[in-house]
């Protein structure tokens, strides 16, 4: 029997960043047990080119495989192979055995960038159910009945709107339900939007005379725009196949509300020192500090540490040292008579300082750049007709143009 | 191409009986072809005791048969194997194969007494579904929507008033329809009670590429009370298998309203004889004459005509001759001192003559029976504590007991 320190440890950390448990006695009573559980998550095999948001799910398997759990990766690739049966949805056509084993292939390569390979075993699906038979098939619709399938949110709401709901799709959460009554598991994860899948697999284990499986649901993403979930088709996505470059890039990108989110559901720190993060900046630490130490932790994972410090390199390089506002002001100034301006001239006039003697002391500290070049020489002259980012300290910016007067 | 005056006697005669017929103009197309049509009826390989509420539609593709066309029985030993796969019905146990070929092979003892072996196909579903798979069955399930199946009255009535559907339910019309495919039905036979699933196998070889089947519903066959649909459970029904004494009986007891209705669905007679009989019964011809027709041509088909005259005669024997109202009127008649009482003294007793002089005179014309014996000796003795039917004409009845005084 596990120590029960242990096992208010191990639910800390399993329902770290989690939306819902169901049920927490059940889980103790089976950490209490002592023995690995069977942790499933399954995962659809025709979309293997997974971002950020797919990880909050793995990242929580990676936590049970760390409390010395089993995890039982399953891929369905028995629905897979069935593709769209309508035949309405061109773009779910059947896979072949050849496509789901290349796409399985893909799919290992990067959740074991994660996963401890050792402590995860892969599953197909198509092992219970091309054995089972058209008549299994009936047996397993025969466990269910048609009102309950019909609360769930969206068959209701196509039911209620006069939206077709073809019958095989009853038989889907039935057939995802009958994969935990196949591998036994002990908990099963998925996203909220999974929850009445979830719970179908609790009652089939019942059926089959298991012990109801455990759910935990994770939440879903929010993508760099913080507003829509992560996904690809909006564009809001991070790819864990990115390059370091993109990852750190894009991480860099979230706001910093977004940052907390990310640090809960994506970091592998502990929770106490997020929490310190946190009051650090609360305090006046800038939280891009903190940003950098998140998509250095993403990089790493993904990639390594040095690129994780390579891509830190190349983004202060590339960013922090000339780090353009996206609404900086833009201004047209005339030069008289055709005359060049000179950038002391330009400093006062586009208003980045308030006299040119501010302008001239700005240059000798050595606090001015143009095109993030640094200025020293206060007689240079900006070219006609071209546009030329100033910058004065670390804030202030402005896109000046110097006009020729005709 | 088949003559167009035979199609058009064919259709009579193949909508002779039948309750809807859909579409008329798609089964003239069909005849016209002039090639043997697959005609199909499905059978429960549960029930396989046939009363002659079955034989109607068994009739009805004799009809076919004798046009010329092919018959394919099904026997849906599929589903029959699965029983009841919610394991609430125990009176629906799954069926072995050795069984269901035991009952296979009693439905085609009973239903070749109407068919011909010859041109009739005896189909399994199984045949079909054992191959077909899992991932098959949530295909052929894409083909249908929740909404159009909820459509069928019962699962309607059962889904408003909150009564549990299970999901394997909407799959049973599903399998049925998709036999036709199977089969390649041109026309479907089945009761009325069938028409939604008779409708389902038209979508359904639509889907797949094959031309509608057409189909063909039959009335619902009364029991012998006239009100309830015939049924082994009501025991209101005339079996196959009964003796030829049984079936000719039980069709002496029909009311004469619902031996037209047996005309119409069980005989083979010609239309016009049955006109014939109907004209001649309103112009004063006892309907019972017409009913010992139609009883022999029942027994004749169930077991012979010589059977069938055998049992006629046997009829006549037991019941026309001395046949007993069943409110005959009953008397414990007192004789005093112990002596014996004769036949005269009791006719007048018990009121079937008025006087001993009648009662002498009846037996001397040869009116009186006891115990359907004529009596011819008016000294005759009753004996005591013995109910004896004494019987004065046609109509006047008593069962009569002496009673000895003590």
């Amino acid at each position: 029997m596990a120590d029960i320190v242990d096992i208010g440890q191990s639910l800390e950390w399993i329902k770290r960043g989690s939306e819902e448990l169901l049920t927490e006695p059940e889980l103790i009573e089976k950490l209490k047990s002592g023995r690995p559980l069977r942790v499933k998550a399954g995962f659809d095999p025709t979309a293997p080119d997974l971002h950020l948001g797919h990880t909050v799910l793995i990242n929580k398997l990676r936590h049970f495989q760390e409390l010395g759990h089993h995890i039982l990766f399953l891929i369905g690739d028995f629905t897979g192979m069935i593709g769209d049966p309508t035949g309405k949805n061109v773009t779910r056509p059947p896979l072949s055995r050849e496509q789901i084993l290349e796409n399985a292939k893909t799919y290992q390569e990067q959740v074991f960038k994660i996963l401890d390979p050792a402590k995860t075993e892969i599953c197909f699906n198509s092992a219970w159910f091309e054995t089972m038979g058209a008549a299994g098939m009936i047996k397993l619709a025969a466990q269910h009945t048609v009102a309950r399938m019909l609360e769930r949110d969206d068959f209701s709401n196509r039911y209620k709107n006069g939206q077709p709901i073809a019958i095989h799709e009853f038989l889907y959460p039935l057939c995802q339900g009958y994969d935990s009554v196949a591998m036994r598991a002990d908990v099963e994860l998925g996203g909220t939007d999974q929850k009445f899948n979830l719970l179908v697999g609790r009652e089939l284990q019942k059926h089959y005379g298991q012990a109801p499986q455990v759910i935990l649901t994770m939440p879903l993403l929010e993508g760099l725009d913080g507003v829509n979930k992560m996904s690809k088709s909006l564009g809001n996505y991070i790819g864990i196949n990115e390059s370091p470059q993109e990852i750190f890039g894009k991480t860099m990108s979230v706001s910093d509300e977004l940052m907390w989110r990310y640090y809960e559901l994506l970091s592998f720190r502990p929770t106490a020192e997020i929490a310190a993060f946190k009051r650090e900046v609360g305090e006046g630490r800038n939280p891009r500090d903190v940003k950098v130490l998140l998509a250095q932790e993403l990089v790493a994972r993904f990639h390594s540490q040095t690129a994780a410090e390579e891509a830190l390199a190349d983004f202060e390089a590339r960013f922090k040292q000339g780090m353009l506002p996206e609404d900086m002001p833009e201004y047209v100034l005339t030069s008289e008579n055709g005359v060049p301006m000179n950038v002391v001239q330009a400093l006062k006039q586009s208003g980045l300082t308030t006299s040119t003697s501010e302008a001239m002391r700005m240059i000798e500290q050595g606090a001015v750049r143009a095109d993030n070049e640094k200025v020293s020489d206060k007689a240079l002259l900006l070219p006609f007709d071209q546009p030329v980012v100033l910058q004065v300290g670390k804030r202030k910016f402005a896109r000046v143009t110097i006009s020729r007067l005709h």
